[in-house]
């Protein structure tokens, strides 16, 4: 945890309190805080700053001299579209998704997602997970999360809409390299080159990606994909845990 | 596992074994794989291909018709300098960093690393973990590792040494992005410019990385790197978890 982060029903006026256990445990054991010291605070929704701590019992921390006075960072402009993955890979890829700042996650079926999957009662804590998350990276704004559980309906009926811009699909055996297409929608798009931004490949970077499970997409999904308007990208021979790929592909947003 | 990676001894002729409990419970309960099924192998520091299941006996599976035609992928021009992390993550961050195909891994002390990391009985496994990077990332040539106890000695009388043309530190205080500086070395250097590469910025990218542990580099360490021609480099505002931030850095380098 880089920061606590606390709902708003525990602030009023110029005081705050901390009653969750893991935060209390974090506090105490592994900050090693005691009265009188200063902690990184935010308001789940709201700001970041710090606060003094008042007093420590058994059951809550309470604090003072509340000072919230910095905006939590901007989330990145993308919306992630993931094959729901085993549940073990779950808790790190949503908390990862949410330290990096993604702003809509939308966890779909595929082939190669195995039923239990969708049973798993990981499912029910994502909002653990992104709590997690928002106190690693330092943010108070949680991702929208959806889950989508078939598929064909969500992908013809709904994927168009939801694309704003650009979209590509990662996908092992596509024509080109996720670099290659940054490049390719630069050089194509006045627009783009007009922009100016320091980093030229950075313009160019899609708002939504589509990354499979475990064995990626199959051909059919892949093809249902392409045809509502996302572009199959690689990142070259080498297959990644899914979780690497995920912060490979999107350590792209964040030059 | 991607690919099953056997040692040169488990080659005689046309024939192989594999004799390694994981490897065969993998062939046999993950894979469901019986005689006569093909399997995707690889000796290592040699070829990948395909072999077929010639037996299956209680300890040890014979193969036949090995053909062992593809060369492995190249590796990255890449050397890695990483504070020795928390046992629990090193053997994520090893496989992950040999699937991405790093080419040299230095383990670094540093003053977040505690003392006791370097007493762990994961040290002992680095081997272990390198197959495992290896056979999901589809490689057979293994990174050079090593360890290197003594930060300043090390930094002061070797590293100027290894590094071969740029370098960075990540450093969340940093006065640049990565972005900015792959832009910034592109800009300043005829040479890269005469390159063909299609991805201007991936023509910057530098041969070495250090990366901090959790709690990152003090400004000791970042002042000693700095002087041996390492530039401090941020990721944005955003506080990862080391594997995230290692697997987000080195993201850049697949495209």
């Amino acid at each position: 945890m880089n920061c606590l982060l606390l709902p708003a029903a525990n602030f009023s006026q110029s005081m705050a309190h901390i009653d969750s256990l893991a935060q209390m445990t974090h506090v105490t054991d592994v900050l090693g805080a005691t009265v009188g010291d200063s902690l990184k605070i935010g308001q789940l929704g709201g700001h970041l700053g710090t606060a003094i701590i008042d007093d420590i019992s058994a059951d809550r921390i309470q604090l003072r001299e509340i000072a919230l006075t910095i905006a939590p960072p901007p989330k990145l402009d993308l919306t992630v579209i993931l094959a729901l993955p085993r549940p073990k890979v779950l808790r790190r890829l949503i908390m990862d998704m949410t330290a990096l700042g993604v702003r809509d996650i939308i966890l779909i079926n595929s082939v190669r997602t195995q039923k239990s999957y969708w049973q798993s009662p990981m499912l029910a804590r994502l909002d653990e997970f992104v709590l997690e998350g928002l106190q690693q990276g330092v943010d108070t704004i949680a991702p929208k999360i959806s889950l989508q559980k078939r598929f064909k309906p969500f992908v013809e009926d709904e994927l168009a809409r939801l694309i704003t811009d650009r979209a590509v699909v990662a996908h092992p055996y596509g024509s080109q390299s996720f670099g290659q297409y940054l490049q390719n929608q630069y050089l194509q798009n006045q627009d783009l080159q007009k922009s100016h931004l320091h980093n030229k490949a950075a313009s160019a970077l899609p708002s939504m990606v589509c990354i499979g499970a475990e064995g990626g997409w199959i051909d059919y999904e892949i093809a249902l994909l392409a045809a509502q308007g996302c572009t199959p990208v690689h990142i070259g021979p080498r297959i990644l845990r899914t979780e690497a790929a995920v912060n490979a592909l999107l350590g792209q947003w964040l030059l």
